[in-house]
């Protein structure tokens, strides 16, 4: 049998969790967040079940959802984007991922993809025939070379996709970097994939950079969001898209096919529940002082902390400690110490090892403070 | 802009809905129900959701609903699946057939698809860059004609996909078919794709005859199925495949990256929910009953009944009251008459215009008999 992804694996996240599982490790691999979701959202989700809203949602999402994010986006990014046209709810921003690559890349079209990379964007790009061009960032990956992405440019670029804020990296973009993004891709026909899930994890009182609030990058741009990173839920798989109506037409023709709509009643429960903005204010606040209880913790163990600006991931360099392989190690630090993280190593071009482990932060503060004595311990 | 789908269009199910809520039409086009999902199920939902299960659920869905999965696809079917390695969670069966399609079928290869068909199957096969081989049924699709199929094999074959019960006609397999099928395909590499999301809905003390049990089949097979059409739950977007490990070993590489996972307290709730097989058992009196009411309820109008062996679905002949095309007579149905349903044309090759419009009772008693005095008005 001919395989579609013959070099695909297991993903890491599932791989990680799994082993933190069998040994009983404490889990900050797969970035979730550990905390309870809150009980309003919850009991909105359960009045929207008994309320009815257990058929299909419109193939767009649910309007009023719609509306409500079309309003925060405006607020927040000083951008309009048209309900009707221009915003569709996924599931997850996985599904967001997905179907922006599918809808636009053909095969033999060259993506280029900034690494350390999310996981799924190479095999989504080589499922459409596609040809994933990766950029190698320098460790710790907190800035990012634009001339080596002007360099890897080609007339048959299709897109670039960029992750801000940064996983695993935690690096956010500045304004210099949208601008000299947006010098590299006029006058092309390059679209750009902006995967802005940790849009509201961003520290140090910075902002977060979105490509909707540059009009030259906003026109040929396709931005993921989540709300499993905002409100707690990654397991409610439920995200959306944001594009130009042109685009978004594309986009929803292959949305029909993927899974047609995202589970109903979670939508209008989010449409209620977002009509206190605040919810999402607090988040960088919330996820700096996890960060800080982490750095703070570990500070006089061996690992190294890396700048994490945003993102709920803080990676560490381990490379005092041992030479050993990002995956060997991270692999002993769950099965012999009981602490379960991601080893960079396996985002990057060739397995490029920097000897870095990412570790999420998510988690509740006694959960950090384990996680921390294990570090100290090593 | 190249598009990946120039041809696409709306799909027929959202035009015909938004019609249908523009017009205040009565909406059995567009094929859910509008019963009350079981306060039970909905509680237990409730439940999950307070007991935290809010994250990522593991890739190929929560282990405990696949065991039930399987012990169920055992009594049922006859045949073991292992929930490990052979079952998947999907975010309904939508998710289940494109990834499905996605994982096999390559640039060029050609896919059989037995016309009239659902709507995503062929979109997502030219996705791929696949040739669908559509193989027309005469109307009204009572039976397969297999020696067309036989004709339509070619060495480019890689698919063959069936949807059994039938959407729309309501024909569903007899054993001879299944054995025509294994028949066909013995010595081949081709898969088979067998769309059985209505499995639980067959009437008249017939017997659904899944793939799944005979081994020919089963072992080259992708079965996928559907709770939203079982528990009256579409929106909540939970179904699943079944398929032998290698072909599921290849499914769930692309399904990591389509969505990662589906809703996870659903898939907890569900797992408590099938304790009780009970569940399943009911249906297809349960719909068989509102099959008979609707018919017997136009038995004096203009439009002819074909037969409905199983789904929720009844097609109407109106070719004894107009020749106009099935398209305008749907939406002249929805606009003057307020009754929405789905021309049965759109599914066919090049649009074949059997004069056949598609009606889902799977509707209170009331609305279908409302619907009834509009039709026998007609
Ligand atoms: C879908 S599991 C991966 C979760 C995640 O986004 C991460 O850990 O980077
Ligand atoms: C996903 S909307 C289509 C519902 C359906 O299965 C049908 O009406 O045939």
């Amino acid at each position: 049998m001919r395989s579609k992804l013959p070099d695909s694996k297991l993903s890491i996240f599932s791989v990680m969790s799994k082993l933190a599982a069998e040994y009983g490790a404490l889990n900050l691999s797969q970035g979730f967040p550990d905390f309870d979701t809150d009980p309003a959202l919850i009991q909105l989700v359960t009045e929207a079940m008994q309320a009815g809203h257990n058929q299909y949602a419109p193939l767009a999402g649910n309007l009023r959802l719609r509306e409500k994010i079309a309003a925060l986006v405006l607020e927040l990014r000083g951008k309009y984007y048209n309900p009707e046209s221009e915003i569709t709810l996924t599931v997850g921003a996985s599904e967001a991922l997905y179907v922006a690559i599918t809808a636009f890349v053909h095969r033999d079209d060259e993506v280029i993809v900034l690494k350390p990379a999310y996981d799924t964007y190479e095999p989504t790009i080589l499922v459409q025939g596609g040809v994933p061009v990766p950029v190698q960032l320098e460790a710790p990956y907190t800035s990012i070379n634009w001339d080596a992405v002007a360099a890897a440019i080609t007339p048959k670029t299709r897109m670039l996709i960029i992750n801000n804020p940064h996983n695993p990296s935690g690096m956010i973009f500045q304004k210099a970097d949208l601008e000299r993004l947006e010098a590299l891709v006029h006058g092309t026909d390059i679209l750009i994939l902006s995967d802005e899930v940790y849009e509201h994890i961003v520290f140090d009182n910075q902002q977060h950079q979105s490509v909707a609030s540059v009009p030259g990058l906003a026109e040929r741009s396709l931005i993921t969001a989540s709300f499993g990173k905002t409100f707690h839920t990654t397991g409610w798989k439920t995200g959306y898209c944001l594009a130009p109506k042109a685009l978004m037409h594309e986009f929803r023709k292959v949305h029909q096919s993927t899974v047609f709509c995202v589970h109903h009643p979670t939508q209008v429960a989010l449409a209620t529940y977002l009509e206190e903005p605040g919810h999402y204010l607090n988040l960088s606040a919330f996820y700096q002082r996890k960060r800080d209880v982490f750095i703070e913790a570990i500070k006089d163990s061996r690992f190294q902390v890396t700048p994490s600006a945003g993102t709920y991931f803080q990676m560490l360099d381990y490379s005092k400690i041992t030479d050993e392989p990002a995956p060997e190690f991270a692999e002993r630090l769950t099965k012999e110490n009981g602490l379960a993280s991601i080893p960079v190593s396996v985002f990057n071009v060739n397995g490029q090892d920097d000897q870095l482990l990412r570790f999420c932060f998510a988690k509740e503060e006694e959960t950090l403070l384990k996680a921390a004595a294990i570090l100290n311990a090593i």
